[in-house]
Formats: C-alpha cells, structure tokens, sequence
C-alpha cells in the first residue's frame, strides 16, 4: 500500500517558491455556462499561466528545492507537451540546465516553444515511453536529475491553484479536475478537502484514455487503451502516488467521449473567449453530463491549459 | 485648442478603484512572436481581463469617482461591445444601475452577456449613433449620468495597464496600442512617457476606418468612410480630447488592412495560445510591417480585448 505523505503544509511551503515567478491566476463566473450547466459556473484559469498550463506551479517548486548539486547536474525529463515547457520555464527562472527528450516526430511547434525556453531538447525512439527511459538513464549517466510526472513536489507546487480557490471562493462546493497522470487533481483535492471536507472533488478523463478512471475504480493498476485526442489526459498507465491520493480524496471520476471534450472547446470559445487545450475542457464536458447533481450549486471547472494546435482548433471550429 | 488636463497623478488615483477589483494582467514573452517580428516581444494580456478587455478598468475608476447622489441616478450609456460589459461590470461592483441602449439587431451574445452584470439593456434605433443620442436623452430626462466613450475618468482608468507595463519592464522601447476612441492609447501614452520620455508609442487603426488617424494626421477632425470587420476599431467620428492627447504624445500612427489583422488573430492563436479580438491583434499586425524599426527592440503589444465572436473565429482559422 502507498502511503500518502502529502498534506496541505506541503502546499503552504510551496506557495512563495511558486509566487516568486507567477501570480495567482483568476477565477472568473460566466453567466454564459451557467445557464448551461444549470449552477454558478466559475473558470480556473490556468491557461493564464506563462506556457499557458498550470503544470508550471509544480516546475518551479520542484527546482527550488534542488541542492546545489542537483541544480549543477541539471534536470532530465521527457514530454511531449505542458510537463517539458513548465521545467524549461522553471529550470530557466532559477539558472538550471533542462535536458528533454521527446519521440520522433514530436510537434515542432511544442520543441521549438521548450528550446524558446532555453532547454536542449532531444528527439529519441518512436514513442514518449522510449523517451522517457532513455532519458532517465541518460540523467543518471550524467550525474543529473530526472523528473517524473507525479514527483511530490510537483503536486505540491500544483496544489497552490487549489488553495487559491478556497480562498478567493469559500462559498464552492465542487471542483471538477481534468485527470491526466493526477498532480492536478491530487493537489487540488488535498488542499480543498482539507480546508473544506464537504467540497466534492471529481475527477475527469476521457473514455478513449481510462486507465486512471479504471485503476481508481478497481482498486488496482489497470492498463486500459489510450487513444484520445486529448494529449493531456492521455496517460497508459496509472501512478501508485496519484492512485492512493485519489481513492481517499476523489468523490467522483467521470469519463467523458473525445467528442464530447471537442463541443466543451467549442463552448468555451463561445461563453468565455478563452482557447482552451482539450484536456482544460473535459471538466466542462463533465460538468455537462452530470445534471442535476449541479444544479444551483457553485461550481469550479479547472481550465489546466491553453495549448491546443491551430490544426486541432480548425478541426473543432471548421467541422 | 483642447486643453489637456490628464496627468499620470490621475492614473495614480485611478489605481486603488481599479485594484479594488481587478489584479495586475500579465506580460508574458512570446518566442514565436519575437521570430516573426524581428524584436523581443511582449503581450499586454488585457484579454484575461473579466469581461475579456482593458475597459473595464476605465469603468471601476469612472463609478467610483460619482457622487452619492449620481450613484442613485444611475448610468446611462450605449454600446455595442465592451464598453457596455465593461460599464455593467463596474457599476454592478458599487451596486449602481446601469442601463445600456444598444441598436435593433445587436449581437445576442452581448446583449446576453450585458444582461448577465446585471444591466438593463434596451433595443432602439437602426445605428450605434442613433442609440447613443437616444439614451443619453433618456439620462437626462431621468436624472442619470450619461457616459461618453472618452470622457476623462475612463482614460485615468485603463492608463493603469500602461503603469504596469512601465512597472514590470521598464526595458520596453516600443508600445502598441490600438485606436478605437482612444481612451487605451491616451492613458498608455501618458503613464509611459511621462516615466520614459524616451519610449515610442505606436497606435494603429484599420485601413478600413482611418478616421482617427487622418484626424491626427492632419491636425483637425476629419470624417472617413467606416466599414472594419474589428469592432473594437470602428470609430466614424474622432474625439477632440483623445486627439489633443495623440498629437501630444504619440510617436507614430499606422493603418493596417483588415486582412493583415485577420492573419495576427491567427498568428496570435498560434504563437500564444490565446482568443483575440481583431482590435487587439491590430498591434501585431502594425509590428508585421514596422520592420527594421523594431528590431531588437522590446516591444510591448497591447492585446485590448478576446471578445471575438465563434462565427468569426470560423471564418478566420477556417478560411
């Protein structure tokens, strides 16, 4: 059994690691999707961030709390996405070497934004897990410092939006959180319940990528197909650290169709004039299908990220 | 001979009624931007705003500078666009009325979202003109305060950005602003030179509705023909006291063709991952044709607004 270390101090210890690069980020109502949704709809605006995703939260907790060996070893780590733009971003704001490697063929929009950032990016084998492993050996080779997608301190650096919303809201009474590999959810769902033990937590993910939403549903690591669109919730396995957080925490966790994560985009253009990535709009397709369950109730959806391709926007909004 | 009685101490003012509600927007860096244009660029995120533009700013400062006894009357405005948002928004803060004429077969999803602040929205006439002559009768009729477009409050307002600007880079050579009455350009020019005499302060206006700009270029007001796809752009008529202050303070004034801003909405999608309204890619457009005269320079974009319309976005990334 795992056990969770993770409390809300740790989320408190990270706040002014993350401050010192990043303000909070707003959480605006819209009438709009309200009316939608039939409750108080407010939007967390993670896409706000600098890189456009709230992953960055937890980059720039994880690099301050490197020694000064570590930082002179410099970061590893693979991505194809919002995880390799956050370390870059993070590596870069304290003077840290940030090493990535990301599978042939990756966007090259999303390398050319990482090496914007100043990291050495490094195509490696034909898919993110060969990426992946190749890299952390690479790290361990060099004496450097490999990053993982549920490191702690990555979920205590994510958990400050958490906070953020209790704060700015305390009237909310459900957060509803795109799952991917979980730090989001897990650090949301530890500061709010904390703060406050009625708020209802559900997780998201998408029915064509439901290993997480199987894992935590069964109690065990689940394999499950992945073939979503939605890049941040496309995960192929579950992580034991994010499970254990989300079977004591979670009240719900839905899926919701691809096709279904694609109107969400499209409402949010309409409702809030925000361009969101796929995975930042699942929690709205959620909120959608979950019905009276909302009604009249005040209602977070966390809006993790912003980055979708303008391929992928001309395809949702062209039809 | 317009006097000009705006100072950056008025923006000073201004500061505590905007911050009584909103935060600082961000400035972020944008690698792709900077590629394109030549120089290190920045975006002036006023999209992120609640009602998604600089407005709004210009609205808290305006309702909290009535008296008692103008609160009670209530405001009176007309508006297609953000300005009305913005006045609601405002005037909802201080729990004063608003009532907004807006002209028969205005835009739903505006009128709805008017609605929405909480202001009384009312349907008369075929034009803009015609529902701005009408309520601003009605103001008087009724002992409500009407708000013109540029009246002095609202610049003291929305200068605030162009202090943050000054505040968080003070490296900046160069700042873009659109020109629609004028009220963004003026407080922006007035809070960057007065810090940095040395700064330049572009405004751009479309090809498509040059009345502004033929007006400064020619030192006296000049009627042009209005016929721009940007809202936030559509001026038919110049304001003496916005003029008075662009002669004064900005460095140049360029036209951009519809087109050219069509493309910066989708280079903005692109390259920062956000919604933009056409006005507020207007900037990026003008800084496409500017050339060697920005390069290597920081350049500051002001992205005034996202309120851009689904069917818009369509037509734009769906060519």
């Amino acid at each position: 059994m795992t056990i969770i270390t993770t409390t809300i101090h740790d989320i408190y210890q990270a706040r002014p690691h993350v401050y010192a690069h990043l303000r909070p980020t707003p959480l605006y109502p819209y009438q709009g999707l309200s009316d939608l949704v039939g409750g108080r709809v407010f939007l967390k605006h993670e896409n706000h961030q600098p890189v456009g995703a709230f992953k960055v939260r937890g980059g720039l907790n994880l690099v301050a709390h490197l020694t000064e060996e570590q930082k002179k070893g410099g970061l590893f780590t693979a991505s194809t996405g919002n995880h390799g733009q956050s370390i870059a971003f993070a590596a870069r704001a304290h003077g840290v070497k940030a090493t990535i490697a990301v599978p042939e063929g990756a966007n090259p929009g999303k390398v050319a934004a990482m090496r914007g950032l100043g990291a050495e990016v490094i195509f490696h084998g034909p898919d993110f897990d060969s990426a992946r492993q190749w890299i952390a050996e690479v790290a361990d080779e060099r004496g450097g410092t490999f990053v993982g997608p549920t490191d702690e301190p990555l979920i205590h650096g994510v958990g400050t939006y958490g906070l953020e919303i209790m704060e700015e809201r305390p009237e909310v009474d459900v957060i509803i959180v795109p799952v991917g590999a979980g730090s989001g959810v897990c650090g949301t769902a530890i500061a709010a319940k904390t703060i406050n033990p009625k708020i209802r937590i559900i997780g998201v993910q998408s029915a064509q990528a439901p290993t997480q939403y199987q894992s935590w549903a069964q109690g065990r690591p689940v394999e499950a197909e992945m073939k979503t669109i939605a890049e941040g919730l496309a995960t192929r396995i579950s992580f034991a650290n994010t499970q254990a957080i989300m079977k004591k925490y979670l009240d719900d966790f839905v899926l919701v169709e691809d096709s279904a994560i694609e109107e969400a985009v499209r409402l949010l253009l309409i409702h809030s004039h925000n361009l969101v990535e796929e995975a930042g709009a699942a929690p709205l397709a959620a909120a959608l299908t979950l019905g009276h369950v909302l009604r009249g109730k005040n209602i977070v959806l966390v809006v993790s990220g912003g980055n979708i391709s303008i391929e992928r926007l001309t395809t949702i909004v062209g039809g």
